[in-house]
């Protein structure tokens, strides 16, 4: 059997051909997919003279980003603090972007904890696993929690959901991706990534700042355009972030994170309303104000 | 550090106190979140005297149905192939629920490939690993294709996503769940889970079918509440269903494998229209029936 190629590919997007059905309607079109392709995320690490080079993880993911996807990847797992730790990244020439493989070259003084590399969520047997052993995992892992005293006002908070809509370009063209985005108090949207793996859009996001040893995100909110999971909300809680905001609805995992990390949690964002599952008193109303 | 555990938790859902804010108002109430909890997946395997027990898997999934999950995993990735490879499940008393732990214990015959558990992307380093590689992994390990000359009428298509919005019970009290389910050529909704993780809501389904020795998929319809990626086609590939019908969008990837598997793909499934991505001659229209 041979492997057929015929998907017209740009960059982060390919064309098809379809049909399209209507109740009395049957027509040849043109339809626009997110797309989807591996990656693998590979480590160079050990001392000057006997480095060790592996595969880490793969993830399907959509292309563009790499580097920053495996930046924000290692920081999320706790492997890298800042950009020191990383001495170069390999993957971003043309050739190996057609590998779909990228290596991040770690400084030789970064130890790697090969068990951290098997996830964090294994205990030992004895005890099994739960959502509080990955609750104790996470606890041994991030960097130490400082009081941030963030705060936001709830009418920028109703204007977010707007903007993170109007900049999703390839959801509008595949209506296929999720978004996440970086904004300030102010309502700013600093920056957004759009992957078909929400857990891609937040490393790819948060891998940039760790790149360019960016200032820490203590005074951002990380905007999701979906659900907010166990998994993303541990990725806010390694880079420091006071605020998470999801369109979506959160999971029970994604509360306990909030409540025993001091994240606030928004879920369920709408232009004029949305819940706060921790920490309200982050965001001012005007009620507040006027007390 | 403590670990608070503040969330009042039934089995698929917690429910949490939220402070609910509108444009001018801002008040207390409660929620229903999907839950979301780690499962640690374990094969008990090898010849009646030298057993081996491991982990091969974690996942955050919604707790429920945790042997069908586990069970659906194992087929999806070629390691059982049918009922007579299970010789039990351990992990349905309450202490092992507790435990958030399953294990498949396999007959002594079953060739565990250790190399296919670490997932189906890797190829040689030389190679690297692309689309083109997922799918020629997927051919190595998916059962012989069979011709199939499934076909279901488009007004049936049209009608599925109001039957399984009726029946998205956890969705429709968090809001925070993906669903998938089986049916029939006439229209029937069979079987239907939900899962935080939309790949989990698929083994659940599949798994319950290769626990009971079940009827083969080849006349089953997999209709998917969201988007159909790679792995959800590489599911429904593995159990020989003929279509897949999403409500969302289907990735670049997922409609590669369609093509390269001859498996129907639907996407923005709505009840008035549709589009097809692969194999439009197993949806019958009037048109052509008129002809």
């Amino acid at each position: 059997m041979t492997i057929v190629a015929n998907l017209d590919h740009t960059f982060s997007s390919a064309t098809v051909a379809v049909e399209r059905l209507g109740r009395d309607s049957r027509s040849p079109m043109r339809d626009v997919l997110a797309a989807e392709d591996p990656l693998e995320i590979r480590i160079e690490y050990g001392p000057r003279k006997r480095r060790t080079n592996r595969a880490i993880s793969v993830t399907m993911r959509t292309p563009g980003y790499d580097e920053e996807l495996a930046a924000g990847f290692l920081y999320s797992e706790g492997i890298v603090r800042d950009a020191s730790d990383i001495e170069g990244v390999s993957g971003s020439s043309p050739d190996d972007q057609a590998r779909n493989s990228v290596c991040l070259r770690l400084a030789p003084e970064v130890e790697v904890n090969t068990a951290a590399l098997n996830r964090n969520f294994y205990t030992t047997s004895s005890c099994g696993i739960c959502g509080k052993a990955s609750l104790l995992a996470l606890q041994s892992v991030c960097p130490p929690r400082i009081k941030n005293t963030f705060e936001i006002d709830s009418n920028i908070l109703f204007r977010l959901p707007q903007t993170l809509r109007s900049r999703q370009q390839l959801f509008e063209q595949t209506g296929g991706l999720h978004a996440a985005a970086l904004c300030t108090a102010d309502g700013s949207l600093e920056a957004i990534r759009e992957d078909v793996g929400r857990h891609n859009a937040v490393d790819k996001l948060i891998g940039r700042t760790v790149l360019d040893d960016g200032p820490p995100l203590r005074d951002r909110v990380l905007l999701l355009s979906g659900r907010a999971s166990f998994e993303l909300l541990q990725k806010a809680l390694m880079a420091g972030i006071p605020l998470v905001a999801a369109v979506g609805a959160p999971s029970s995992l994604a509360v306990q994170v909030a409540k025993e990390f001091d994240i606030t949690l928004v879920g369920f964002l709408r232009s004029d309303h949305f819940n706060i599952y921790n920490g309200a008193e982050r965001v001012r109303t005007r009620e507040r104000i006027a007390i």
